[in-house]
């Protein structure tokens, strides 16, 4: 029932308030509101933890690149001064706390917005999902995350402070490719497990069909439904910054986004493969369910045809009329019973001939 | 029934008129025809209420936004009036008293014509659906509503009088902004109830399912063509507001409309949803009530061939040979029950290692 | 059966013949051809019914507008004489008289070509369908039709005769703005009647399904596909015309042109509508059948089963054994009575718990 | 099963052969390979019968329209010397010999090379179908068939010799524009038949459905699916020439192909309609095939019901017990007819009453 | 079961490592990696066979043509070494490791990289598929396979050892052309096998099905499905080449790889119709499996209802009511027999005459 519930989630909440209004929309992490400071360039590396409310000298722009990183959202008042700091647009704010987006891309000139699903793998191959929010400057990046299924992003935060990889020396973009690139492996590892539950399923199908299979089945194709939801629009978003119409995404970077972009196609694929299997496995449940209860029918129908006649025959032998000469024979009552065993078996062969039974 | 013959009204009363000519088509509201005039800039606020006919100077530009607000459509005449104090197109006036457009956008140069569904949410998650007209010019809006269902911008309104928000600084573009922003909003309300209808409905279909309920899934399949019809085109709508063609609509009001573009886009994820549940939950339906007779089926089928062989026994020992040696037996009746109980015995074992009972 | 032929009427006895080859395809109407000169400014009006083979200086150009309107294509001598007057391209002529086009427009520098279907009501809510073609110059304007069904333009002509509204102070380009817009307004008296019926038949779907209501769905299916075919080209053919390509439309006119394209998508809508409701009533049709069916095979099935334990019983005591200490009782046979009535409410009972009967 | 292979053929054998290797797919007509080379003008016409191996002089571009036409494409030597003369490209001698081309054009600059596929009706509505190639140069034009189905454009020819219609007076693409014509008004027939096939066929679904229906709708299922593969892509071939990139097109033709682009329109259109009809003739037949045999089993149900009781009656009154006073009394036997007719008329009745008889 | 598990391959085990990391992705070939040097002009050929870290002297351009091709994927250390040579960026490299790639082109400026699905053929009309990669250089060319299923070019490189055909005199994009070339005349085979498959399948649909078919039919459907996963995307990476935007490819080869890309959406188009078959014989084994046991379970109830009114006769004369006339009648027996012999005889001819038997 819970997993049913993400399809409903809806903005309903909001009606009514004037635009910019900064209301909560999704669950509390058990941590609360944490931020993170994060400054380097290639020779150095430094990491803050800031109080709720930080003050704005210390979001500052510094020498190399600034990444601040906010994790849980309900703390409205912490999330207005990050992003008024950053003088970001108001319905940038409402959008980042507002839990229900749908994954997209806006350009605000000085900044551009990104906002995605993440997708994270759960125990029994089941999967959470939060908003994840990016804000890139040109030498900042801002990132909002609802914080309710850990940290996804250790190895990119490894990888600054070792200074491993080309990550150091590299600008905010780089930063904010690696972040993305980061979210969509995480995809394949939630479709690995998805698709883990899709093959169980399908032996279920085909080896012992119940009835909850069905539901279970309704369940998925649920959630392939909004793992599609989450997924396909990423597409569009990589396609904007892979087009580079922005100069915040340096040509570089952008050869790395095309890679993230093509990863994004392969899970969309992945998850319309997924879709494609789910309607088989739904033809192949109901034929095989329906096949059982015929096959069965068929057999309890054969064996009471059978029956029919040999029924017809001791009735026949219990009339009372006057005069029935098979009655005074000898051995009556021996041939009746070698006349019903014959018919009996002759019936049964017939059944045979014709592949009924 | 009501319900339905929403998706079958048409214009096809006004065969044979000249273009321009205007015919109400559409239910009276019970209030009869308001006209409200609402004049203000950031220092003053200015509402009055005006006669069914009023004069084009009261109507007339003034230095800050008016907006005129006309509810209810029926006063053909009254329209008329106001439409051509502000020089509107005769199709204009047309399409705003025939309450059964498309929701669309068109550009007269001097103003912006926008017509689109207001759906609001009522009792038992039902929801009402008028049509709303919208006519922005650089100065002033002009605004028509059927007026059915009590009034959608209070909330608005409220702001515009307290001077909260933007409001009363910006132009007449922005209070555009604002009545749209409103009517997707209360799309959402409309959406979160037809969902909680779907989720009630789907419990039923899992747990007790009956052939109403079939009929239920075609009424909310009905409604959710309704809404599709209804949301579906303000997609374009906005889409075309926000690109920008027209000057009417200023820069940082196209940053606020991108945001009711995203909301629609959302809105028409979640019908599109619904319609995937819905057509999933219709699969459920019918395969778990063919399946319930199936197994009935199945069950009453096995307790009739339980007792084929036991009929044929007693029907042998009814009949009246001269010589059947088990009639004569001292146990012969206690033999032959010995021998019923253990065949059904043996046959409701067989039954249950098949796995058919 | 003559309403789907309609859907394999095509233009195979073309085959073999050179382009331009004037044959009628299609049926003769009883009063055979007929020629209409209209020919009006603001200040005059003159109509005049012309010969079969009129001369070539009666239809030439005047002062003001020039409306010749030919009713019935099977006299091809005609439409060839009026053509060749006109300068019309050889092709025009072919598709004028071959009444299986698909609706379109074609630019021929000095003139349009307009092909489509006129549509109107017929009593019971069926419809007529026939060929309506235009041909659009700079002053004039030919219109063909194949005269089958009536005056569909009455309305239009008594508004020039009588000098009421725009028509007679405006250009051809308006005449033919308003021919189109009388055609599209009977598609929705068309579609009104196809949908009077489809709310008939799925009355009797919900309260009475027999056989027949599916050959009627199915009928009503291949109307649908009718319709579509014949309306949804209309829309490429006006948004062609609303761009405004050829100068022979003017500016004022296209803005009354956009009005019947938003008239078609409406039409367009209504009919993909119609495809969906025939598309559920379907289901609801095939799965009520079936659910009546199963509900009157379970009933007897159960009615069987109650019977199956006591046709065991009176078997049971009718059988012959030397020694069945029942048989001697004082009231075995009110005992066996008592039993079986026991058996039978058990029975009934346990049905009714399981929600069976 | 003829019908069927035609979906199935396929290009495998060529697997591993250099490009422009010439390798015959497809069926060796009666008739041998046959060369006619026509040379005309507005004054003059020539036809001549070339040996399958003719020297390129024979071949060279004469004053007027030089059309050479090769029927026959197994003897691939002949095919090479025709298109070596014409400096044809090795690919397109390529494509003209292995008969499973999709239509399509190429444009090579000094001709346009077009491969299409000829439809021709054969007895009792059936269609063969074979490659037809077409390369049009500024004078001349080549021409390549299978030569499996007859002449195809005899009408064409005799309009070249007897000099009616435009055909002599215009250049090579006139000529080409006829083939076409030609080709596509064959379609027209091909569809005729084809329709004829699918009236019959709902008639015998209507009235007789047998489970033969279900094999014959299969087979007429592929033949749509074959007659689409090979019109559907005509219709980008003819849009591609009717736009005119290319000048071997001049302006006069191009109004002409438009008109071919329309009539293939007007087929795929019909084949969609075909597609659609058949889908709706395999509801139909699926459901009054289950319908037929729900019936019979219900009707004997119901018989069964009503001789249940009557049994259990007769049973009763079999039991061998000590005291049964019906079994004494004076018309017992009597009234047990009367109480079992009665039973069995009141389940009739009841039966009737509930509409299940 | 091996074969399903194709379509659940996925890249899930890269989650968190860097962009760049080379992590080989798929099976180990028996042969191990084994590099090949291939150097030609028109006059010369040069093949030669390196060890597995060759240095990058060995790999420089020369004159003429230089062909890397690597075979076996497994041993990320020689790849790293090839392709740092040839300064080929990390990402590509990545790719190329990574067998789990969509088909796709990317443009690097310096050279193309191409990667796409390599279908080979196997027993039983089976297929296998590997990965295979194509760097295009201006005078170099690198190629990756899995070397899973035996050399696929060995007509080429024949045709470069003898210096036939083009080969030899053209550049290194031709070549290129000439691999796509065999790869896709590749799929023709698999595709001809999967329809051979098909065909057998439909066979046994139509003559004797089975439940087993479903399972098949199931199967059968995943392997179009991972066709279509395999083969569509190239239609993309061909269009891109054949428009010809890098100067890598020369305008001759262009006219080649629009054969290259004919053939791609051939084989594109058999595998649309192999989907609509697949789900037409679906249709054809659902309705055929339903039909057989309706037929069957209708005899029964044919042979069932017979019995019926005969076990009542038998029943009827087996009461032991006081006073049966019958019973004492001289030929009562006989009569008996005849009664029922009639009833049975009409009752079968009464079905006969309803067509139910």
């Amino acid at each position: 029932m819970k997993r049913t519930t993400r399809l409903f989630r809806n903005r309903a909440v909001k009606t009514g308030l004037p635009p910019g209004a900064l209301v909560h929309i999704g669950e509390t992490p058990p941590a609360g509101t944490g931020i993170t400071l994060l400054r380097f360039d290639e020779g150095s590396f430094q990491e803050t933890r800031l109080p709720p409310q930080p003050d704005c000298a210390t979001l500052a722009e510094g020498s190399g690149v600034t990444w601040i990183n906010v994790e849980g959202l309900h703390d409205v008042e912490a999330i207005r001064t990050v992003g008024e700091c950053r003088h970001l647009h108001p319905l940038v704010l409402e959008d980042i706390v507002s839990t229900v987006q749908r994954p997209k891309v806006e350009d605000y000139g000085e900044y551009l917005f990104l906002v995605m699903r993440l997708l994270r793998p759960q125990p029994e191959n089941d999967f959470s999902s939060e908003q994840f929010s990016l804000v890139l400057g040109r030498t900042w990046l801002l990132t909002f995350q609802e914080g309710l299924s850990g940290d996804a992003f250790s190895t990119i935060r490894d990888r600054l402070r070792h200074g491993t990889g080309r990550l150091r020396s590299q600008g905010a973009d780089y930063l904010a490719y690696g972040l993305l690139d980061a979210i969509v492996d995480h995809y394949f590892t939630v479709l690995e497990g998805f698709g883990e539950r899709l093959l169980d399923l399908e032996e279920v199908v085909a080896l012992h069909p119940t009835p909850q299979v069905l539901v279970q089945l309704n369940e998925l194709k649920k959630e392939v439904i909004y793992l599609r939801k989450s997924v396909w629009p990423l597409r569009e978003v990589l396609s904007f910054l892979e087009r580079g119409d922005n100069d915040l995404i340096t040509a570089p970077t952008r050869v790395y986004l095309r890679d993230v972009y093509d990863h994004t196609i392969q899970a969309i694929d992945t998850i319309e493969t997924y879709r494609d299997l789910l309607s088989g496995m739904l033809d192949l449940y109901l034929s095989s369910i329906s096949n059982r209860t015929n096959e069965i029918m068929k057999f309890l129908t054969l064996v009471g045809t059978v029956f029919l006649p040999l029924t017809f025959i001791v009735g026949l032998y219990g009339m009372n009329f006057k005069d029935m000469p098979e009655l005074q024979w000898q051995h009556g009552y021996l041939y009746v019973w070698l006349v019903m065993i014959a018919l009996a078996l002759g019936m049964v062969a017939y059944f045979r001939r014709k592949r009924w039974l």
